[in-house]
């Protein structure tokens, strides 16, 4: 009764050897058998007809299942299992418990389980799983289900080049394989069917990771907004009863972008600090962070891309100033000032030399900035070794960070000490953004201190105090 | 007579039991074989010879086959054929033929094909299963055939770290695997022989998704230089006499731009919203549509990307207006005027919005557009779930047409209702930019109407209007 | 004796048949072994553990080896290694040889080899390697090697989701992946353990290809900073008195930067033009081609992106000018000293032409120099044909060159004619910065000569002066 998998290789040397040649050249098609006549099994029957299978479909009520593909035709399940070696369950899990009397039929069989659920952890097992519980016999290979609907019936598009798959038998998941390669897809295999839960979580995922950063951003940039909307457009109405509202579009949000910017950008390396004075603290590695820390140390790229992004932002705003319309307007009145009163001004070498620091702190910031963006494609980070990608993100990061700083610094100068800066008595954006990162860089400096260092590494390279006759051992074994 | 592929392995553990330590140490280099001596089949060998293999050649004349690498010799074609488990065909096409009788020699071995073709379609079959045809007995495996020569003389360089292979023996394949490892590439295997075609074809394409869309680029730029070089150049000679040729330069390109980025990112969501209307109008979306839709479909990435790069010179070209010689001349006369004729300007507050307005609109506009260039680089657009791609792919990129038309509507302003913006009865260029993005705006707020949505939800889902009785069995299967 | 590898299997459908199915729905934990209770090891273990395994240390003093993750156990080496069917070394390649005497216990077991050097080619002969000759019954798998410390102890991170493995037993390997995949990692095949000594250098390369660029750079930079230092601020200091170092900080860098980009990308294409003219000379490209040559080759993506990096920088300290203190405060300077004077300047359409060419060739050059960063990013050059990416990297690149040449030649105009542009008898910087890309230029254009095409066509394609009896086979043979 059990079908050889190895019917399933298209080309087979020994067999050739037998055949005459003409037969060869125009192999027949081979035959796949779908379980479903739903949406779903219709869309991969047209899609299975065009790459050059032949396809029969399985159905409660083969006379009754509604338009299918021309070519195809709908049997009742027991006849379309025995006709084909390999079977796609386009079926709800819901209704395989009907399979289960199938297990003769099926044994022997390729099963594609193809099914998604509507939410996570619905189940306690994976669809894929629960299948191959039904049918032990049966070689259960989880595949396709991370495509879109389109990709499956139109073929690859962008995001849908690769279909993910897991089974335990190494001859099934090649059956799939061969096919997925047929269909114009490449096949990844994710090892046996326990990593069947994981492909079923994929395709209902949006950006978890993302969540807990974007909601740092929206929450630092809503709160910056209002204040600086209080200090300097609302202030302004009220107290000297100019309308200066048209600063919202790029003044205001020049302020607001590079305070969040530096802010979340000195946020990634700030749980890395925290774990270390934890584990000196501890004096030990192996005990595990609390949640917070491991979650906030899990979105660390996440939050340092949505920096470079507003790093981004910050960066253009600033380079269309000179083409605004109230820029030139003011240089324009400001040199007919001038000439009016008669002023002439000196050049200010300090202030020339402050202002361009300024600029190319700036410039340099963002310039390491966009190497850590470009270090964290996926490509590039995987081509690195784990030192190349640590010397990048903490020692360049630490650079960034400390050129952004500097640069926010020598905007600020000597600003905090007029009184003009403290509007209503609160202190300007810039003054807030900097207490994230200096305190960051002083802890960092103490760290780097010979001492606290030498012990920190101690520490990580899994000494620990309360271990004193374990030496020798350590010698010998790592 | 047939030859164990399993001696292609290079370590066996039962056989390295039995050896005496010294002889694993210093295992023997293995001899691999080659049929032809031109070119290709000498650089292989120079090649196969610096990673550590002996290499014998197969010749039709082995006595005066011309210059080999040193430390090879050539055999008559059986000779060569018996002394190795492995040989590579570095023989054209049309000369395969000649192996026909060779195999009861080559029964059993791997047949490494490694040809191209000259043109696509040449052949009814491709090379690799033309030769499994002549040479049921062998094992063919495809690879080597993406590289470039200067790659298999001199090892992997940068678009040539992967070497793509293809067969029917999964023990073959891991035999070619191993040598290509050794060679420094990284192995992709494409499945079975059937995919030989594929790897085929791939060497001889140049950016085939490309060309529409670039043709598109070329004939909107091109079409809107000489629209904008008689209105804004030859108008100004003809009707005032005055030069202004040197606009061509910047003013002119700057224009250009931004007009066929905007027409050409809407071309990108063009197709989807006439897909939706064609569905709602069949009620079905198991017809297929149209070729030409299908075409521009497939093409879409590419043309947002041919877009973003048309968006990065706009950008960059309106960066640079205010270190532009003339528009220093310009703006140092109009203060020189201003004082001269004692004349003020008052502050308008409206204008001040609208331009700040304007410059934000670009500015995110961009921003946006700079992340769905992101996002479709391969590596990033692999791990995102489909949900995640079209969710930036769609939401976002709709939000990237809005801000940018809304950018374009903020820079035209009421000038579409001066007589002069008709220079010689022609609308100016950014009406005409207007038009695609503005009824695509239209028509897809159209298909987001509740009762249109939820009619487009029910087709897509499978839903066709001649199927009631089907009803019950949806219930059960997907 | 031997322990059959497929039962480390998860489920095999053979088995499951016989199982009750409340059995297979909740499988008993898989026993793996670690040797080894350093830090590692521990490491190791506590992370296997929450994957879901048990864990059973090998130690040489079981009783006293220190704290252990909670659950584990520790056994002597000979009952830790019968109790599990997979071991994982963690020990110190030093201390291996205490495992021959295991060699009985270890027979068919699969032995995973996690070490790592602390220097490259410290041993003629990779760990792994050296661990399959002492255990020769055992299957060696090399893999984990290559993870951060953290990622073995916490799971998957960025530059480490992907495990590479090598070995000489497919089902070991297997094994090793199914583990991998249970770890969150993606396991990726290096083939036969002949790889591991390459596995082993990956951790600790730094950059290795980046250190040649890296080293040219910074001498270019070096010098050219003195030089313009001197020209710049200190003949300014010394002849005229004035202190304009403040120009260091922007315009300095500004000189700087481009003059460095513009060489080195030259440098990029000056090797390849070379090669050419050695192989016109030699008339053979079967002769290598001299070490210094071979290095620079190969070294030419680095330098390309470094070049790019500069020209960024080059970019932004060229748009922030207009909004600099120096430049605005010389601006209205000029404007009121016009208007004090009387003075009236004509627009010069020459300068219009001049300056609107010369910014539009730079951002065309930048534009094109982006292209070709990107088309560098390993996920976007590995989905390119080596026709595609030969075509941007040499048609394309040789169009940046002629774009970012132009470009230096528009800024240098007329100034080389001034004698107030040699300074000290020293030519300005841009001239310097001229002679590569001249040159390359030159040459470049040597070389599509038809005449000089064709030959260098001919000995590309194997042509050899000394070999005139093989014409016939050559039209046999490729």
């Amino acid at each position: 009764m059990s079908v050889d998998i190895s019917e399933l290789k298209e080309v087979k040397p020994e067999s050739m050897l037998l055949c005459p040649l003409s037969t060869t050249a125009a192999p027949e098609q081979k035959l796949l058998c779908i379980f479903g006549t739903g949406d779903l099994g219709r869309s991969l029957g047209q899609r299975l007809l065009q790459s050059g299978y032949r396809v029969v479909y399985g159905s409660r009520r083969p006379h009754s299942c509604g338009p299918l593909p021309r070519g195809t035709k709908a049997l009742n399940h027991e006849a379309a299992a025995l006709s084909a070696a390999l079977v796609f369950v386009c079926v709800h899990r819901e209704n395989y418990d009907f399979m289960e009397a199938l297990a003769p039929q099926l044994k022997g069989k390729v099963l594609v389980d193809v099914s998604n659920n509507l939410k996570k952890n619905l189940y306690p097992e994976s669809n894929a799983e629960y299948l191959q519980r039904l049918i032990p016999g049966a070689h259960v290979v989880k595949a396709f289900n991370t495509l879109s609907a389109w990709s499956l019936q139109n073929g690859p598009s962008d995001a849908n080049r690769q279909v993910y798959l897991c089974g335990n038998s190494v001859q099934a998941k090649q059956a799939v394989e061969e096919i997925t390669t047929k269909l114009g897809f490449a096949a990844l295999d994710k090892g046996t069917l326990s990593a069947a839960g994981e492909l079923e979580d994929f395709p209902l995922q949006l950006f978890p990771e993302w969540r807990l950063p974007l909601r740092v951003a929206v929450g630092l940039t809503a709160f910056f907004f209002f204040y600086l909307l209080i200090r300097e457009v609302i202030y302004g109405y009220v107290d000297q009863g100019k309308d200066i509202s048209y600063r919202i579009m790029v003044s205001l949000a020049n302020r607001v972008f590079p305070i969040v910017s530096l802010i979340m950008l000195s946020l990634c390396y700030v749980p890395g600090v925290i774990a270390a004075f934890l584990q000196l603290y501890r004096r030990t590695k192996y005990r595990r962070f609390p949640d917070w820390l491991d979650r906030w140390m899990l979105c660390r790229k996440q939050m340092g891309l949505i920096a470079l992004g507003f790093a981004f932002l910050h960066v253009f705003y600033t380079l269309i100033i000179p083409i605004r319309y109230n820029v030139r307007f003011k240089i324009a009145a400001m040199t007919i000032s001038k000439i009016k009163e008669n002023r002439t001004s000196e050049f200010d070498t300090t202030m020339a030399w402050r202002a361009d620091s300024y600029y190319s702190m700036g410039i340099l910031g963002f310039g390491l900035y966009v190497l850590l963006g470009i270090s964290s494609l996926p490509s590039v980070s995987n081509a690195l070794s784990w030192r190349e990608f640590s010397f990048i993100q903490s020692k360049l990061g630490y650079l960034t960070v400390f050129f952004c700083t500097f640069h926010t610094y020598l905007y600020g100068w000597d600003r905090f000490l007029h009184s003009y800066s403290y509007k209503w008595f609160t202190p300007p954006g810039f003054l807030l953004s900097l207490v994230v990162p200096s305190v960051l860089i002083v802890l960092k400096l103490l760290l780097l201190l010979p001492c606290v260092d030498r012990n920190l590494t101690r520490i990580r390279q899994g000494w620990e105090r309360t271990d004193p006759e374990d030496g020798s051992d350590k010698a010998l074994l790592t």
